[in-house]
């Protein structure tokens, strides 16, 4: 008996809740990811450190792009303006796109794990954006996703060659946070590691009041788990 | 009577003689470039001073966003791999994918375009990618293309508030490289200032046996001009 070729399967992986569930999954489908993270000028590099410990958890590849999307601006995020701050998840507003919306981000961090995904022989990527959390931001939706895997495998050698097409996986695509986390634990993730603030303390604790903050909470309420990073 | 408003588009300038072309066609079309470079771990840095200069000499705007893709590897024109060199342009062979080829090269840098036409207000990129001398590159050719633009306006602002939607220009997609050179030397264009080599003398000028080399001295054979930069 051999064991079976592995699979190998880009993961962007961003050291906050959502991508470390997705990563579990990608294991659990029987993957092996090459964890994928960047630099971007974020306002702080706890998330990085974070997506490193997910990753070194279950003894996984982890590389790190650098890029600077500070040059272009436009985000809170990346700029130096203020990230907005609430009292309760109620008060988010999801019929406007959120300024912490950076522009084009989830188009340029799927970009890179294409270019990866090609050199690496991988026809699978997984991202975990979430439709219904994040219905502000408009690359989290999925026509956008579909739309991506379309030019995707128009891009690449696949596109020519007629090679094994590419897959962009979305596994929490329709879930709720608190479906996220119940089939996270259920995995064996620990979120103790994860980090989804906007803009953490100097110890890397969440802020409790920026919406990825509050999102976060609802959820875990929600699923009836305490949090372990709190 | 008032000056008609400016209409900013971002121009991807490679510093060779294709994008430098592709910027005077945008700006002969009326639009204000904001031209955008990239440093992503190529063999030499003189493309991007080609490209500043090409920037400088008609007064516009210029970016230059660094970005990484070595560590990635996978392509002669980022690795140690050796450039291939021919001793004639008819031993190129556009039926396979040349070595050259950066994987996701330009799904990378049309995704920056987009962050950058996004944050300025821009609904306009300009690409010079040519589908007939580099036929072997899967992101050249017009259904990339149009796949780019499709995936762009489901991934921005413009997806979601239904402003204005983005246009991916191709001016060069169907000219011969002799038609690219005739055009842009009758919009005025030096192109003493450009580059075209994958593997330059350490003075900067071209090898002259690398495809690139070859298909621009063909391209100013067949245009009966005297290439300024030799």
């Amino acid at each position: 008996m051999t064991a079976p070729a592995p699979r190998p399967a880009v993961v962007l992986l961003s050291g906050g809740l959502d991508s470390a569930t997705c990563l579990a999954i990608a294991l659990d489908d029987g993957f092996t990811p090459i964890a994928l993270s960047f630099r971007y000028g974020q306002r702080h590099g706890i998330e990085v450190e974070s997506a490193r410990r997910v990753a070194e958890r279950v003894g996984i590849e982890h590389l790190v792009s650098e890029i600077d999307l500070r040059t272009f601006g436009g985000s809170a995020l990346t700029d130096e303006i203020d990230v907005p701050k609430h009292d309760d998840v109620n008060d988010l507003d999801d019929t406007v796109i959120p300024i912490t919306y950076v522009p084009a981000r989830n188009t340029i961090f799927l970009s890179f794990a294409l270019a990866l995904a090609e050199v690496r022989g991988a026809t699978d990527i997984f991202i975990g954006v979430n439709a219904l959390d994040y219905s502000g931001y408009p690359d989290c939706r999925p026509e956008f996703v579909d739309a991506f895997q379309t030019m995707a495998n128009l891009a690449t050698r696949a596109g020519v060659d007629g090679a094994k097409p590419l897959t962009v996986h979305t596994p929490l695509i329709d879930l709720t946070k608190a479906d996220i986390i119940r089939r996270g634990v259920a995995l064996g993730v620990d979120y103790g590691l994860t980090i989804s603030c906007y803009d953490p303390t100097a110890d890397g604790r969440g802020c409790a009041h920026c919406d990825s903050c509050l999102l976060r909470a609802m959820g875990f309420r929600e699923a009836g788990i305490a949090d372990p990073a709190q």
